[in-house]
């Protein structure tokens, strides 16, 4: 087969998963970038995905697997009856997406099957989703113990694809810090879950918070672009 | 909240599925129908599950999840390049989708958590798809435990939504007992891989193959309806 060494990278175009695709390629893959459009509202990370594969030429591939969940609801992110929350929330947060990277992680899985892909990627954080059950390292190490089983190579070579979470215990200074010593532009990305059609932020919802909390622990000046 | 126990069924429109669902509704379950359109080549099928579902009004809702792969490929079932196979190969087939059960779980997992379901049916079956590493029971337990720590009812009250698999370990001909005991109108389901528009089989394909020899084990006349 090939001996180029192969990771899917699970890449949204906001700040984390940016980061986590300039952490493959520093750590020697040949980078596959997957986005997903699941009817979120924020298609301006999406686009800010799309930016950022035609501007960077080592990244080798990038699929956006569309995803039409006909109407199951459940998350602020993509039901228009539940409001984007403006200030911290207890418990999980109206903007978690019903099993979101247990999707994800799995068509990751499907592709990295496909392209006989080592690793997949993903810009999951403990420290700062602690309320999203499914960026967890136990659910990180859970779906690690179902992709033993899951794949042909499982079967056939005892092979199994490595999940890499990077950011995991990362603060979101310390991810600032990663991607900047990596030279990503962050500029460039979009992590407001309202952002508008050219990507400007709302900075009030929560990824705002955070994102603005990241730049200015790790002592950068905040390249956001906000709307008036 | 409801008191109803809910199940979401994994329901092509194929034999097993249907099976699997009359199944879940003599369990005592409100049944949910969740199927897939992923560019599969045979669309009779899920002609045949819409059309079970008009019929029965038991079935409380049915989504038909589109999944947009952007040419991912890897299979004989999505992949006009590849053909699929009209003799009993060996070791894992062409038909074979990357990590197929493994997304479709997931996504039947976050309804699940949507609707409060406590289980999640799924017609794999260890006897005639062995060659399938995402139908066996090692992997069903694997994605039983990944589910107890993947979802918002996971974290905040230790309910797990349970992995259902009554055909796990039959053969084809029980399944077909089993149904006919539950009255499955097995006409009107479609198995072939490559069953044309009215939804009649091709008679040579390993679906197709694998089906009447369940007809013949049971002991009934196959109903299938085949292409002359």
């Amino acid at each position: 087969m090939n001996h180029q060494r192969r990771a899917v990278v699970l890449f949204s175009g906001g700040l984390d998963s940016t980061t986590c695709l300039a952490k493959a390629k520093a750590d020697g893959y040949v980078c596959y970038a997957l986005s997903f459009d699941y009817g979120q509202r924020h298609t301006a990370e999406l686009e800010a995905a799309r930016r950022h594969v035609a501007e960077n030429e080592w990244i080798a591939d990038h699929k956006c697997v569309r995803l039409d969940f006909d109407g199951m609801g459940g998350s602020a992110l993509t039901d228009d009856g539940i409001d984007v929350p403006e200030s911290p929330s207890e418990g999980i947060p109206s903007t978690y997406v019903p099993a979101r990277n247990t999707v994800f992680l799995s068509v990751a899985l499907g592709w990295a099957e496909v392209l006989g892909a080592e690793a997949i990627y993903i810009g999951v954080n403990a420290v700062d989703y602690s309320g999203y059950p499914d960026c967890r390292p136990e659910f990180i190490d859970a779906f690690q113990k179902l992709a033993g089983f899951a794949t042909k190579a499982a079967v056939e070579t005892g092979e199994r694809v490595q999940i890499s979470t990077p950011l995991m215990h990362l603060s979101k200074g310390e991810i600032v810090s990663l991607g900047t010593s990596l030279e990503v532009d962050y500029a460039r990305t979009v992590s407001c879950y309202q952002a508008d059609a050219e990507g400007r932020a709302c900075g009030v919802c929560d990824a705002c918070r955070l994102r603005a909390d990241g730049f200015a622990d790790a002592g950068f000046a905040d390249p956001t672009i906000y709307r008036e």
